[in-house]
Formats: C-alpha cells, structure tokens, sequence
C-alpha cells in the first residue's frame, strides 16, 4: 500500500458508508482498493461498530490505514450531519425508510448520495430542490435494483440504435445457492435478510402481456411461474415482481406491449413455498394464541381444518392438489414442519414462526457459496424479423463475506461513487443508473470484475 | 294518536336519532309508536335530509307530529353539541369510524348512546369516564352484533343454571334473499351495504375447535364453510367471521374448546364467491389501468394468465379446479362477467367495478322480500349426557322500508332506547346488551314483534 501520505491532504476525498451490513463487504474493500490511488478516506458508520470495523480489514488482519469507524445508528440527526459535514460522498446502505433522512442531510450540505434502494415517493419528491442545490441522489444502484437497470438500458438503447422495436422485455434476478452448495431439497438457502425472503411478493404484481394489464394476488403469485433456462446452469423459474410497469416509463418503453420483471428460484421452490402462503404462514399481521404450548406439527395444523381424521399431510395434499407422497410433502417434512419438537417461541406473528423454522434449515454454512443469476429477455421487430436477445449474468461468491450479493449489490454502488467523485456524472436531482454516462463505464468496470453479461440471439416465428 | 299535549312538557323525553340510512326505518317507526303514550319527541339527523324525512312520515304520509328532522353530517362538532344538548337519549346509525366523536359528546353531556357497531378500541378506552360519569355507552346493540349476543347469553345463561358445562359454541348469521324473492343462480340480493359485502371477511379469521386455535386466511375463507340447516328453510353454509376468539371473554367462556362465529350464505355462494377472492376482484388497495377501454370480460381476463390458446372460462375453470360447464361458470356468465358490453367506468379498483357489476344483477326489486336468518348452535354436557341445543330465527321483511334486516338492527335499538329512557338498566360505562336485565326483556319483546328463535335440542352421541 502507498502510504496516505502520497496524496496531499488538499485533494484527498473522503467517503462516508452508512450501514455495515452483509452487503457492505465487496463495496467498503473495493473503495479500500482504490483508495490510495485515488485519494480517498473511507468512515463506515454503523450501530454495530464491531461490524463496521470486521469490513474495513486488510488481508493481514488490521484496519486499513485509510479507513476509520463510527457509531452511527441511523436515526440519530445530529451525528448524521457530523458525519455529512466531513464527507465529499456518502454511500448508505441503512434500511431504505432511512434513506429520506440521510437525503435531507446530503441537501442540507450538498453532498451527493448513493443508494441501492427503490425511490419512495418522498425520495422523488426532493428532485426539484436537488437540482436546485446541484445535489446528486442517485438510488437504485445495487443489484436488483441497480445493475438490472444498468445492463437492460445498455442492452435497450443498443437495439434502438440498430433500428429496433422492442415488442417485450422480461427481467428476472434471484439470490440463489451455488451449484456446488445446492444439496437440499428446496435447492435454496437463506443468502439474504431472511425476513424480507418470507414476506417477498405481498400485495399485487402488475405487469402486461401483449397489451394486457395482469393483476396476480399474492395468493397466485407462487402458482404463476415462467420457466427460465440459464446456460450452464440449468432450469428456473420466474414469479412477477409487485410492479413491473412504472419501469415502462423509467425505461423509455411507454408502449411497450409485453413488460415483466420477477424474481428468480430454482425448479419446484415456488409450488412448495406456495404452500406456506395458501396456509397463511407468511402472514405478518396479528400474533398467535398459546404459542409456548405448540410443536411445529401443532403450529402447521393451526393453518389446516379442524378433523377427527385427516392427517396434517393429508390436509396439505388436499389444499394443494398433491398425493400424500409428493416431493412438495417431502419439503415441508425435510423442513421439520410436520415435527413434534416445540417451536420454542413465545409471542410472533405466523411469518417470525416460520422464519425461525427456516432459518435453522436453510442457514449458509461456513463453507456454502451463493449466486446470483439475472437474465433480461429482450423481443424486437427489424425490418420482417422478429428476435430474442438473451443476455444473462451469473455471479458466484468468492468467500463469506466476499458473497456474490455482496458483490453485486456492492460494487455498483462503488463504482457509482468513483464515477462521482471522479466528476464523470455531471447530474443532479434523483436519478437511476439508466444513462450512459452511468451504465457504460459501470458495466465495463463491472466486466473487468468478472461480473459479465453472456448475450445470445435467436430468430423467432411469426 | 294522542294529540303531544297529553303528556306535560316538563316529563317529555326527547330522543336524537343520527343517521336515517337503510336500516333506521323500522327503529324510527317503533319509537313513534310508542313516542304518545311514552311522552317522547324524535329528532333524526343525517346529512340526507329527504332521506331523514322519509322515515318519520306516517301511513297517512304525513310528518309524524311528535318528529322532526335536522341536517346533520356527523363531523360537525358543534352542530353535534346542539343537537346532544336538547337530548335525553342518542341512538347513532352513522358509519361505525364516526362513533367515537358521538360518543365524546355523550360523555360532555351525560346523555346515554346506543350504537349498532363494533366496539372499538377508542370507544373501549372511554369505559372509564363513562363510569365515573354515570353515562351508559351501549354498542352492539343491533341484529350482528346485537341480538346475535342478547339470544346467545340468554340460552347460555339458561344452560349453566341447569348446571350444564359448554362444550361447543358456533354463532351464525346471514342477510338473505326470502324465498319467494329467491330468483336468480346465486340465491342472492343485495339487502345491505353493498360494499360492506364485496369487501366482506378480508384479513384472517381466527376461532377455535376442540381446543385447537385455527387461522384461516382471506383467500382460503370462502372454501371453508360449513353446512347449516334451519327448519323450514333449508340448506344453508356458513363461513368464519374475522374475530371468533374475543368473544369467549365477552360471554363469560374462557375456556369453552370450541367457539366460532360465522356468516351465513345459501349452498353454492361461498364456492362461487371464491372465485372473486381467487382471481383478485374484491381487492380495494389499487386502481386499475386503462379501464375505460375493457369490456367485461376483459376486466375478467385482467386476472388470469396471458393465453394465446385457452379461453377465459377454461382459465377459471383451471383455478377453480372445475369443469367449463359447471354450476359456477354459469353463475359468472349469468352476472355478465364473461360479456362484451363495456365497463363503463374510468377509474375504479377492482372491488369497485365488481359492486357495479353486482349491484346491476343483485338489486332487490320493488316487490322483493329479504330475511335474516341466525342460528347457534350450543353444544353442552349434563351428568354423563352430551346435547345440542340449536337456537334458530327467521325474519321476513314486510315492505321494501321495514325490511327484515332494518326491523333486527332497530328494533334490538328501539327496545334497549325504551329501556334506558325507563330507568330499567342501571348501567354505565361501555356496554354491549349481554346482561339479563338488557337481554330479558330485549328478547321478550321482539318474541311480542314476531322476532322469534325456534329451539330444538337433541341428544349427541360421545
């Protein structure tokens, strides 16, 4: 490492990271790289400083000279501004409802902010005051969502400059379990925040299909799959994502007539998940009764009609139109679902139940590599013909911390930030990763990363 | 009619009936029968002056003279004081969210109130300085809940004074259609708020059975009856109601193993209603797109899978795991679901446009009949003998004002205003009419109205 010395004080820049968390890992050691060459300082502000502190390690073991921590618990205004005041950039990754905070601080003190999280209304709602201030709020600048936007904008603008029409874009993503890793039944493990996994897709997804508005309710969600073939890595399945439209519009796709974006598993996941919301077990709304005194088969039975007969297997085969002896029953069993230990807790609502019962089951061993797989679909009109344009992003994780969602989701927003402060992005306002000037040199830097999109084209029938 | 006269002015009591919707009809009526040899003058207040108008005429089509009516809106606060002033009794029909207000006014004044609603929280909360105020919130006071908990705490009171132990308590109640208005596939009309219907059951039914608490979710409701006869009348089924376990504290059976309260529908409604909850129709939490150009059956088809291939009675028939030619379909295509005629709306949710839909095939004709019915069922243990004791009742609506559903929520209103203005309940604080000194001549009284439960009892084998 040079020493922090070689750039002069004068010049040198400082970036401040809010939130620690598991993503953080392949953004603050990426900065770290950079930093010495670039001139940079890096604080990363968390509650827990313990973490904070386990990110900013060189390989030897110490902290980076050039990077510090700090408590930082996200709702505290006037550490916040502290903390704003001695920044030239700011990267949070906190819980996205604290994001309008920390956006109100950046505009307080001009500095520009990055984020990997979907703009609120609230967040949009400062663009006007952003722009007036020459304040740079650019969210969405992630993974999903982020790099999906990026890579489908390059791909889009590329078809429009060959004098395509896009008649269809479909986008799908997964945080997924490594080929070498994928040894349960539900060839899935928890590789991120596990709450936000059990209550995935609530609401209504909304899409359109050759003109057609569709509308799934949560309690269709699961059972309304596209199969997805990724090369190399074998079969998927797509479920619709709550809003797919409003991207017509952020896209520059307004009368595109088949527009879809969702979320990617494995073969055969969505039908056994399905289960747990036709039951009613994702449901996070009121607490349930006498807890303490149930088993895990008690608990699961609590969602099935009362019967002096049916077994709980076979009241679940029933509900999901299964035999007895499906590989959906042999899930849940695996699962422990059908089990007669206690559930060992006392006050939770359904969904912290069977979190809690996941979590033990699907937990990363030290050992376990995860992945995440995206793939756009782009269909298009030249001239007579009509194309697909498959381009498809596999990234694996290198370590446990150095997963690939820490990866995917970490080195855009890094890249963003020295796009930033290299002064390469001459924006201001709320913005998204969907420009050129942000996408290109993203991507290509992403490219030399190993994070690659593999494209491929067929001709289709009429 | 005696002319007002005879009763001095100095003992007249003055009641304030706020809100003159639907079912005030039959309240207002029985008040003025009994308003000349009582010594009472009614106000009816409600934003819809002509509506309040309507119902104090008398059957020679005049105003009765001991009524009057005022423009009342219920959010305006000091037109309320006004009015709370120059009473001695409330009886408030306002929307249920409204009560809270009156019942602050009530408490300012020292002027007892008498709702048809659901207790809320707030109003819970206000318990205390009722007591201390010696005013008298009376709620549930209506048909459902009302004379569904003054029978049920009859019969139960009667069962453990004979010394039998509870074993089983289920409660249900239905807004019908009588049968000789009984007319079309779905063996249903609208006789109550439409709305209220379309959005019926939404959120997780909670009860118990055999000791076992069970939660069944919206989308899984309506697949979920039970058979339920009434003598005379028929085969009917019964769906859970939201909140079964609260009312195991209310009647005194904290530890009864089964208690579920239920809404009654003919055979076959809850089956096809379903189809509603199962594609998405009844959902209120989002406005559709590009309404104004859908037919109805494209309105349909906004909630199924894009087909190229099948039509949109196959799709549904899939769902709902039916034949094409079933009873079902045919009950959609007989409410012109599967038509071509447009919408007819620009902006509407799904649950919006459904109410259209329905309130075109499901209005009640001028000549129709509606009925109530309400069963429970008390299943109890004697010495070494189980039995059930089933506690039916009828109501046949007399004209299309004094329906069946306005005569079983006002007249359970109508009796306790008697009673209360009499000096019979010496109650104050927030009340719901299950004591013996409400409950007795309540029932007492409707049994003199034609308001009548049948009971039957029969031994059970163990």
């Amino acid at each position: 490492l040079p020493r922090p010395g070689t750039i002069s004080k004068a010049t040198m820049k400082h970036i401040l990271v809010l939130g620690a968390g598991r993503s953080s890992y392949s953004l603050i050691q990426y900065l770290l790289r950079l930093a010495p060459t670039e001139g940079w300082t890096i604080t990363v502000g968390d509650a827990n400083v313990g973490a904070a502190r386990e990110k900013i390690l060189t390989v030897g073991g110490q902290p980076h000279p050039l990077a510090s921590v700090t408590p930082f618990d996200g709702t505290d205004e006037l550490a916040g501004d502290n903390l704003m005041i001695g920044a030239d950039l700011v990267i949070s990754l906190l819980p996205p409802h604290l994001h309008i905070h920390i956006a109100k601080a950046c505009l307080k003190f001009g500095r520009p902010l990055i984020t990997a999280s979907y703009v609120s209304g609230e967040m949009r709602a400062l663009d006007a005051e952003a722009r007036a201030r020459g304040v740079l709020l650019l969210n969405e600048c992630g993974l999903d969502p982020g790099l999906d936007h990026a890579s489908a904008m390059q791909a889009i603008h590329q078809l429009q400059a060959q004098g395509a029409r896009l008649t269809a874009f479909r986008s799908y993503t997964g945080g997924l379990i490594a080929p070498g890793s994928d040894n349960n039944p539900w060839q899935y493990k928890f590789t991120w925040n596990p709450r936000n996994v059990v209550l995935a897709g609530q609401g209504t997804a909304k899409y359109i299909v050759n003109g057609q508005y569709k509308y799934v309710p949560y309690h269709r969600l699961f059972a309304h799959t596209e199969p997805i073939t990724v090369a190399g890595y074998g079969q998927f399945e797509g479920y619709p994502n709550r809003d797919s439209l409003a991207y017509r519009e952020t896209y520059g796709l307004q009368n595109i007539p088949t527009m879809i974006r969702g979320t990617l598993r494995r073969q055969g996941f969505c039908e056994a998940w399905n289960t747990f919301v036709q039951l009613g077990m994702t449901d996070d709304s009121y607490v349930m009764e006498n807890l303490a005194s149930l088993s895990r088969r008690e608990f699961t039975n609590s969602f099935l009609q009362y019967s002096r007969v049916h077994l709980v297997e076979e009241k679940i085969a029933r509900i999901m139109n299964q035999p007895v002896d499906s590989p959906l029953i042999d899930k849940l069993r695996w699962l422990g679902l059908l089990g007669h230990e206690r559930l060992g807790l006392e006050r939770a609502t359904p969904a912290q139940v069977l979190q809690k019962i996941l979590e033990e089951r699907w937990q990363l061993g030290p050992t376990d590599q995860d992945m995440i797989v995206m793939q756009h679909q782009f269909e298009y009109v030249t001239d007579e013909d009509k194309y697909l344009l498959t381009s498809s992003l596999v990234a694996l994780g290198d370590s446990p911390l150095n997963t690939a969602m820490a990866k995917t989701v970490g080195l855009p927003l890094g890249i963003a930030a020295k796009l930033v402060l290299g002064g390469q992005i001459g924006l201001s306002g709320v913005h998204l990763p969907i420009r050129p000037e942000i996408y290109r040199p993203m991507l290509a830097e992403l490219a030399k990363l190993d994070l690659r999109f593999v494209e491929q084209v067929q001709k289709l029938g009429v």
